[in-house]
């Protein structure tokens, strides 16, 4: 196992306004399926690639947003070594019970100076829906709707980035990948524990804790034009897109679920190693950097939060 | 940084019969770019896409083949100490000095029981033609031929590879990512040290040191389609495809170089974390799992090694 | 109007030898829906892109094959000019009253020197499950299964190609778009009434009246590869691709119905316009013309007729 | 031949005013080719795919816009017939000298309504560097760029687009494929000599004679993409894409040759038959029919023309 300690995100829960709409969002649009519904009232849902039981959990609520993201680690060991890192680094570690999301094992928690909660857990029980192992079709069955591959990075918006980067490259092992520095100081960070240009970002933003969106991955750009045929079909809201990012070159598009909750379905990019020079960009290309074809940044990318 | 040790296939050393007719097939045809030709009459290739200063290096030769493999580690001190676990497991480490390879620092080297050399090293100059990093276009110039974006894995064949699953795994932190296991034992073994479903494969041989393929990664499916446009363009010999793997999922096509040694380029498939469970085919679906559409093995591809 | 006199294929009538099976493979792998099911066990089915009240007949029979192919023409007074210059060119002219099929107005038929039957016919009915026309949207819903997007072509195998090649091209104003000559004599002819590489095709073939395959259109070449996906996780059994044909440049997989007909979906190839060149194949490069990416006939596309 | 009377556009005559600038527009980005610059200035060049001479004439000019717009008709007696039309319609008919344009014999012109002028003409001498014909190779050399395959279409502002109407369909033979009616009037039509959606289009426009777009083929959506990709990295000025039309179906980019004429490069859409109802587009979704993932008409695409 050359990937160790924080291997990917592994959840994020996101709070919605009206059930019935979430779903149909979902499940119908973005082809995720429902693994439970329980007592308290959250719905987990998973994509059709993933093994884990569930990585989308979402909680009615009276305002959208994201409650936390979740980050699996590679064993019980890491996770030890993690919290004594991160109480190490000065920050404060709580912890959840196991089963307080079921079948999920302990967690650990902790408040970033941006204003959003983080988790870190290595167990969680595997999906009897996950991707068949002995002799395996490509599927179980084709993927419905936009056939979303894997719930993959968030972008959240908060005060304080230059504490998160650090919190992240020095505790969590992250590696920068790609920044926006602009005159009066830095703007956005891309932060990867894997192969991908990045598994979470982060813009500079003065209310904290604020949520941009929740991304999931698509096989490539073919799969992004179709995924706009469904967004106008079936009149989801369209944010921007398809179109591709400077940053991480993937091809995408943005839309809101029904509660107002922006996501991503993404395709493409570059792979990313530790050894790789840093990307930076700057005031005289941020456009271009956020949205290539445009090469304009839309003042909705900026503001428009939850 | 969350990839340690053996971040991946660094470069591949092949053997070549006709200097000529391997740069128009690894240059106009497949989109590398010569980084340099050597006294010794080696040629350094890099794909469009990689930030190091070569990956594929072309050695004029009697025969075809491949004489080494070399895989790239994070740092110094793990690179001694993968040279200390190698000697612990009682494998001989042979040292290359820096600059045998230009821009390369030093290297160590082992003999697999497959027959096959492959070589560790952290050192390599970055390529002054890699990737834009400061306000980068997606490419700085668009991509020739088949665009190839890549040097991703090879596929060695060779015998005692239950010993080379054994020392890949415990030894590099390799994961295996899929087997073939038959009723007279195990035939084929993928092992991964990233995110890929594969960064080098093993099949059994009889003959040791046998070179089965390498592998470019491609954008994506209508890549492949275009790949095979220009190999009947430009009469390259084709083997098989375009088509996917079961194993992998990978949508591929393979063919010749002018010398013989087969090429690979593909697209798509999963990704794989060390956390997965082991996908493993038998002889009921073996065709399924190496040519998917065809669902049966060809003969070729279990015999025509260099 | 400048489309005249013969628009296009607008029905195909096929044997089936089970009723079930056809219908799983055409409805749910091809994703044609089913219009109506007759007294007379005729099936009846439509593509989703199609106007016309269905194009796809299957007649449960003892043998598999093809009954007839039909001609939509652009206006009863074009019917009865054809009728005129079947008659004038010595071949006979029957007659199907109205209401044979359901929805489609009387039709003539004429028997092929080949041993085929085609018929032309003005009149039918136009489904309530066409494409929308008010602000529509791209589709109703989104296609299912392979989408195929309309009944495209037929490649009919038999006896005296020449003579159905002065009738197409003289009688039904059709244009040969390639041909395939060899030292022995014409093998193979490609006839268009549109824009269209072919409208229909045939091979020269010693037993008359044979059907070689019924092809349907895809959007391009992620459709074909997604269909190869279905094909094999489906168990549909695959006649070859997917690849390219060098005649029409037609991006293809073949493969066979439950009953044994061969089936083609395709994508892409060039516009023809009747003032463009006959391209023309000889016996050095027929296996390039036929399958593009492997440039060797198989004895299965020559022989396996029904 | 059952496609008669007028075959399709076959060339138009663009102003340009920098003719360095221009031709790198269109030749290292689109991907034409120049046939032949002539000692009055015009440049002619021709797409990979076609086989006619020419499709583009460039005019250096002082301003920007179109001069002509050219139809081949499928002979000399269409060519005679459509005059006597014109004439008993009621237009004046003006003649072109053959030679005029090199390689290209009479020309028949008439001044629309709308303020732009439209040529018929039977003549055009085969390229040299046309598609190949004899055991031909899907292309003689990869197509360059964007690799688009053909001059397309043109859309065109004008007023009287209901006697445009008129005149297209009842003298030219064309049929209208869609239309935008608002509450008051007719904003815009599309019209069809093939089984294209367009071959021309117009919009209602107080000033005569403007020039919307030349648009022409590329093979698919990824093609689009990759249009997109090279707009961006070549600073070519975006207009808006990639995207679809809800009319025609097509996928789209628009964006600016260096002289602010509009060009288009799409693929996809449906095939059109005469036989095919109307569709038509109202007020209440006017923004999905031009724009289908934006869902709103931006106020460029009403009002920037040449």
């Amino acid at each position: 196992m050359a990937i160790k300690g924080v291997l990917r995100p592994g959840f994020i829960q996101i709070r919605i306004l009206d059930r019935e709409a979430a779903l149909k969002h979902y499940v119908d649009i973005l082809g995720l399926s429902v693994v439970s519904t329980e007592a308290d009232g959250r719905i987990y849902l998973k994509a059709w690639d993933e093994f884990d039981r569930h990585s989308i959990i979402l909680r009615p609520a009276e305002t959208a947003g994201m409650d936390v993201m979740g980050f699996k680690v590679d064993s019980d060991a890491s996770l030890q070594e993690f919290e004594q890192r991160i109480k190490d680094y000065g920050y404060a570690v709580d912890h959840v019970a196991p089963g307080e999301q079921p079948g999920v094992g302990r967690r650990i928690g902790v408040q970033l100076p941006s204003g959003h909660r983080i988790e870190l857990y290595n167990e969680i029980s595997l999906s009897p829906s996950g991707p068949p192992i002995h002799n395996p079709d490509i599927w179980p069955e084709p993927p419905k709707g936009m056939g979303v591959i894997r719930f993959d990075h968030a972008l959240l918006y908060g005060p304080n980035i230059e504490e998160v980067l650090d919190f992240f490259t020095k505790v969590l092992d992250f590696s920068l990948t790609e920044k926006v520095h602009l005159p009066d100081g830095l703007l956005a960070i891309w932060l990867s524990c894997s192969t991908k240009a990045h598994d979470i970002a982060f813009v500079k933003h003065a209310e904290p804790g604020k949520f941009h969106h929740a991304a999931f991955q698509l096989e490539d750009w073919h799969a992004v034009g179709y995924a706009a045929d469904l967004i106008t079909r079936f009149n989801v809201s369209l944010d921007i897109g398809p179109t591709r990012h400077g940053v991480t070159r993937g091809q995408t598009i943005y839309f809101f679920d029904p509660s107002g909750n922006r996501n991503e379905v993404y395709a493409g990019g570059y792979s990313y190693y530790p050894d790789n020079p840093l990307r930076y960009w700057d005031d005289k290309e941020l456009g271009k950097g956020i949205f290539y074809y445009e090469r304009a940044l839309n003042e909705r990318f900026l503001t428009v939060v939850t």
